[in-house]
């Protein structure tokens, strides 16, 4: 790879403090942040005076593909909407449809700040191949269901296996691969100990759903006798490289296991608002110090992916359900969305917050516009004021993906085209 | 006024029936919608294949010069917040502030697709000014507030009448003036009846604050008896013409009252999550077919005036709060933003749909982007989908306010700049 340089110039950077000045990217990553940087050594300059200079989002929880399936049914009881809509569609899911829904997704995130997903669900290496040319970071996982069957566990493992070899630290090491076992209603107790021994010997994360309604809750109750964390942890399931999705009805014991166990939770309050699942003790989970990041879900249930809404809606849901307005401040969900993140994803190290020696993932959004005026405080303004759409221009691992708002690795158009015809002739078979 | 036609090509319309076709507009009102009508009469032709065309939508509580106190204290409880952040800073309010904060109010609105509003602030002939020169529809009211003071309470009513005398019925008739008693906590008795009578005698409407915290519902039985809703219907204050904001702690008995003296609901959804005022039973209330509309409240507790987000998040909440995925379908989400706005300001003759004979306050939203594709349910697409941001094209009164995403009526950046200094001016004297 070519050495390369870009200089953006002049921009209000959300680092450790808020500082106006100028950040320095050398190929894939930040070298230097100061307000004395000249623009004669950089191959190109963006101009960014009037830009909040912020780390790229990462979604924690969420399905791309699924994207083809927005709108295709709202208002339902979740039931219904899995049986009656969603399975009956997956089942004829192909390829073709995945790498479509995939790429409509990373268009759809670029613009609207996020530059790293946590993924799961069905023909990986479509996702992967998407992902890829959108430049986008990403990390991905084979959905595992066995429902107690033997050979489907036995193929669950080859599918994950194999895309753990086509995938795993491709795209410039963007793109890494996870086991994606499904939830602990969905797979066997030898699954869960599978991925558990499996994900340790390929060094990959584990990402899985884990009690998103009162019926799952007490559906493992019935089987297992315990909660679910609580029978996740006497199976030796939880660690550090757990990150659960959901996490919507804990007990106070579990909440103390999720912490010991330093398990990361992907917080989905649109979706779990939109499925009636509830809500999850978020401000309760961040006091005890546990590691709470965001996610979209998958835009069927959402119906977008858009952080910067999730943002907004996980401070209000917060405020409104403990009557109390001082929990989850701006600060607090912008760390949700950044840090936590990539502390989900165990990426801490390289991306989540602006520093030298990170990988340039960055987001610039433009202040001068009305609904961020006057421009005073701007977290609060990113947080509650915001939206996606105000995203300017949007960089992962070094390269420009999105400048004024047009993408620059994908073509918009075509995404489209592309994913409108991969819906209709999903449809068409159902 | 010369007579102007404005044809809009081959948008999909949300009518009584969602279809694609065309909309002749002559000066202010919708003339026809039709597949037939051609390009030869039109002086300006507005190409709509890509656009959902749905009518404007009505904000039906909010304190446009709020704006000025955007971001200014998030995060903490109420109280602090009115007595340390916002009545200081509004004592020092002069008109100039509340026409910059209005203009800028006026830009967001127009940009995120809202073409009516329903305002109680002060200095409202500059609100009445700014909302003229943008080319928006509004209705104001100026706060009044006496606290048992007869002083007070007469100076409140000579500013009212003054406005009304100076503003109702300007700028073509989008311009139209109520009164604006703040609240029952904040009015005496003898105010809200001679509310009642005057805006019986003026033949305006009624916009206050009820029942928007718990504390204000035991204030009020202490000193009454009664709760709020009960305490206004003893003094005969209720009736079609009153529009009352927030109605988040209700009781079955004051939802009848409500019913059947045909109060309209302003639902806040956004404002009263984030100062933890409580939920409003909103599915109750439109089961009981009670009209009620959206409002995002002033900019300071929101933190911006995007009716699109409002709609997600009050369809949320009360699926998550009622644990029904059912209830507040999108379709009746768009209805409370569109048809019950125009209701509760008692323009529903002659905004809120899309129908011949109306005026043509009217929104294009860009149905050819990423977050809106596939392009399946124009309905759940808005609500849950769009942001205000994805908005294309606004008139107002038939003239274009924003075209692809500019505005034309007014000037954005020089706005922003009022408004900054406006802000700026405001700080430096408290
Ligand atoms: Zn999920
Ligand atoms: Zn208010």
């Amino acid at each position: 790879m070519e050495s390369k340089n870009i200089l953006i110039k002049d921009a209000t950077i959300i680092a450790d403090e808020i500082i106006k000045g100028s950040l320095l990217i050398e190929n894939d990553k930040i070298v230097e942040i100061s307000d004395k940087i000249g623009i004669s050594d950089a191959e190109e300059v963006i101009l960014a005076d009037d830009k909040i200079l912020l780390p790229g989002l990462v979604n924690t929880h969420t399905h791309l593909s699924m994207t083809l399936m927005r709108g295709l049914a709202d208002d339902i009881p979740l039931d219904s909407w899995l049986n009656n809509h969603i399975w009956p569609v997956e089942a004829n899911l192909t390829g073709e449809h995945c790498y479509a829904g995939a790429l409509l997704a990373c268009a759809e995130m670029i613009k609207s700040g996020t530059t790293c997903f946590n993924d799961m669900y069905f023909f990986m290496d479509q996702v992967a191949k998407a992902a890829d040319e959108a430049g986008i970071r990403g990390m991905l996982s084979h959905g595992m269901i066995d429902f107690g069957d033997e050979e489907k566990r036995k193929n669950e493992f080859k599918e994950t296996i194999r895309i753990i070899k086509k995938c795993h630290n491709t795209g410039d090491g963007r793109i890494k691969v996870a086991f994606g076992p499904h939830s602990p209603y969905t797979c066997s107790q030898e699954l869960l100990e599978g991925v558990k021994k499996e994900s340790n010997k390929y060094g990959v994360r584990i990402h899985i759903h884990v009690s998103e309604t009162q019926k799952e809750v007490s559906d493992i109750q019935e089987i297992h006798g315990k909660r679910p964390f609580e029978y996740l942890n006497d199976i030796n399931f939880l660690g550090e490289e757990v990150t659960a999705a959901h996490a919507v009805w804990v007990s106070d014991s579990e909440i103390d296991i999720i912490k010991e166990k330093n398990v990361k939770l992907s917080h989905n309050p649109s979706s779990n608002m939109k499925l009636s699942s509830g809500i999850s003790p978020v401000a309760k989970l961040l006091d005890k110090e546990v590691c709470v990041s965001l996610g979209t879900d998958g835009p069927a249930s959402n119906n977008n992916m858009d952080l910067f809404e999730e943002m907004k809606i996980s401070a209000l849901l917060q405020k409104v359900n403990t009557m109390d307005p001082t929990v989850l401040s701006a600060a607090n969900v912008y760390k949700m969305a950044t840090i936590n993140g990539a502390n989900s994803l165990g990426l801490e190290n390289e991306i989540g917050s602006i520093e030298v020696g990170k990988k340039a993932d960055i987001v610039l959004v433009n202040m001068k516009i009305p609904k961020l005026t006057p421009f005073r405080n701007p977290i609060s303004h990113l947080v509650y004021s915001a939206s996606g759409g105000d995203v300017d221009t949007v960089l992962c691992n070094g390269t420009v993906l999105m400048k004024n708002k047009e993408l620059l690795t994908i073509d918009e158009a075509r995404v489209i085209e592309i994913a409108e015809n991969a819906s209709e002739d999903l449809l068409s078979k159902c």
